[in-house]
């Protein structure tokens, strides 16, 4: 199989724009995108796209979203696929166009993810997020993913002795690292007292602790390795990726302080990179409720279960720390566009590879492999992959 | 990159199913595509899977449907993600699940489609099958895809001189197909007379001229070259598959009595496969309307546009024929539950190969190469497989 890099990527800022719609939150990407190649592209050198999506904006274009949004930016015979696995979509639309890439169907593939959230009342946008659990028993015996996740913090704290604060930092760390973030939804610090003070969502998160619903759009350009210096002298790598699955429901799992789904994507990943996660520089992970960005320390293996709780404690998480998690903001501050996040992660750790954070103050310096993970739903999927800068 | 092969099938009957859901539905393909395997196969063998739906049955699990389905049949832990081009899904599912064969991030893949449509009224289902179509253009302006299909038959009729009565021909070859299939959803043959005196849809379609709405699932177990042996001795290669697409709204396209989607998938399948058109012994196409199948012979290569109306007239494509096209019965006689079709057409076309059509007199003799051909909604997509029996 032949070898993939990232040679160009581009994000909207994350947030509210009532203006746009997927198409010009995609265009907007793609053009930034576009920009990022170092030496150019011509734009019909792209030979497939993988596009993932939710719902594309609570029912408008379920249908088809990926010719059309290709259709838009003036490539309507790219061949296009829409890649749906909840929250993980644009993980997964990644996934699929490294395997094109990989299988010889083609040199040059768009992996991309957008989403279209504020556009509806946060109740229904609650109900359209809901489809992504187990319907029959979960959403239909009321189960928001709010709450799903307040189970699951419950039980770890129970189980390991996290405490409400321990919780609270992880939220307290991602605002500050998103308030350097230019194009993060939210840009404010935050304290302990702040999560703990707000309003209440489900028992023990409050509003704090959860990523917001969001509009936003990232779009990541794959080479095959032997095309890679017609376009930059300074790709990015995809050393190790890896994918995996499980029930949706978690009454039927081994167990609920674990996403077994991130357990498997991560050992494939790593065994493909030859490497283990002492080697990783930083990462972007799945922070959707704070208790989620504990989860994915021990599932990634950064720490045992319990122990990671220290990773914060002691502010290694933390840009200047020694394994910087989410300074994007994450999902939390960053903001989380369904579709658009897994595309998004892989969009911040191509510039941070790269030295080109924008805002200097938030470069990661001397990093040279990093990792990103994006799970579906309530950990029904995860997708996680290693980049390196060469050269 | 490694050649891929077909070595297990299932396929539920389509139809009307009102006591099974799509778990159901998509465990009794699977059943059915274990026992498929000649030498049998261990579940826990299967590595990833590929399902491909449209809505899942118009809303009930949008989200995460993969491992869901997955979980179902006891394989939780099995990577699985959902694709979606419309009408196109489970053809898109097959092309993804070949690349990642292919690409060696697995040897033993599932490709699957599944959906049920008979729940909620034809209102609702033409409601929801809109969404497929361009939202902004079309679908908000009234236009179902029967009226979509209807604009190209008018077009076709005006430019090559098709007659309404020809175009009935297909509907009523592919009744006569699908009478011989236990698994059709209509099993009564029609005359070109039946058609006409149809209930009107939208001019020049009658009833007849359309694919029903279906419930059903396909399922197809992919392998990697090198293990092919473990499994069977009668595998089915796939020696060439291409995707392709188009501007959604008709409006968009330089023709409309084409799909260029077709072209470019089926140009990209021959070439890979090695072989002109004049090689193919059999195919499946997506005729989800009478004109549909016209289109696919002129796009597939079978012959010229307009002159193929003669491949009908002079029975070439009656079992029997040269190039027998929808033995199965195609969309129309079999049934088009949307996202199971193209996996459902990969597995007529694995059985027919290997000389296992089960009802004797639907058993195409002595065919060594089969296409299958999948459109998603009115040619914004399309996937083309080029398959081969070797042994």
């Amino acid at each position: 199989m032949r070898r993939v890099a990232i040679i160009g990527a581009g994000q909207t800022p994350y947030g509210d724009f009532p203006g746009l719609g997927v198409k010009e939150l995609f265009a907007m990407a793609f053009k930034e995108m576009l920009e990022s190649v170092d030496k150019g592209i011509d734009p019909r050198e792209i030979q497939q796209a993988y596009i993932g999506s939710l719902s594309a904006g609570s029912g408008f274009q379920l249908g088809q979203l990926a010719p059309l949004l290709m259709g838009h930016v003036g490539l309507p015979n790219v061949p296009a696929v829409r890649v749906e696995n909840a929250c993980a979509s644009g993980g997964f639309a990644l996934y699929n166009a490294i395997n094109a890439v990989a299988s010889g169907q083609c040199d040059i593939a768009l992996a991309a993810g957008v989403e279209k959230m504020r556009d509806v009342s946060s109740t229904k946008a609650k109900y359209w997020l809901g489809i992504s659990g187990d319907t029959e028993f979960e959403r239909l015996a009321g189960l928001t993913f709010a709450g799903i996740y307040a189970i699951i913090a419950r039980r770890y704290m129970e189980e390991y002795g996290l405490t409400r604060e321990q919780l609270a930092k992880v939220a307290v760390k991602n605002h500050y690292h998103g308030k350097m973030n230019p194009k993060a939804q939210f840009r404010q610090e935050i304290t302990v007292e702040t999560v703990l003070k707000g309003a209440p969502v489900a028992d023990p998160f409050t509003v704090w602790d959860c990523s917001p619903t969001s509009d936003g759009a990232a779009v990541v350009l794959l080479c095959s390795e032997d095309r890679v210096k017609e376009f930059t002298d300074h790709p990015v790598f995809i050393i190790g990726y890896g994918i995996g699955s499980d029930y949706l429901a978690l009454q039927d799992r081994d167990s609920i302080t674990s996403f077994k789904a991130t357990r498997q994507a991560s050992a494939r990943a790593y065994r493909m990179a030859g490497i283990t996660p002492k080697e990783i520089d930083f990462a972007e992970v799945h922070d959707c409720f704070t208790i989620a960005e504990i989860l994915a320390y021990g599932d990634l293996g950064f720490g045992e279960k319990g122990e990671v709780i220290r990773l914060l404690e002691e502010g290694e998480t933390y840009l200047g720390g020694r394994l910087p998690v989410n300074v994007s903001g994450g999902l939390k501050s960053k903001g989380h566009p369904i579709g658009a996040t897994g595309c998004g992660q892989a969009y911040e750790v191509f510039n941070q590879l790269r030295g080109r954070a924008k805002n200097p103050e938030r470069q990661i310096k001397n990093a040279e492999v990093g990792l990103s993970h994006n799970v579906g739903g309530s950990g029904g999927t995860a997708a996680v992959f290693i980049y390196r800068r060469e050269g």
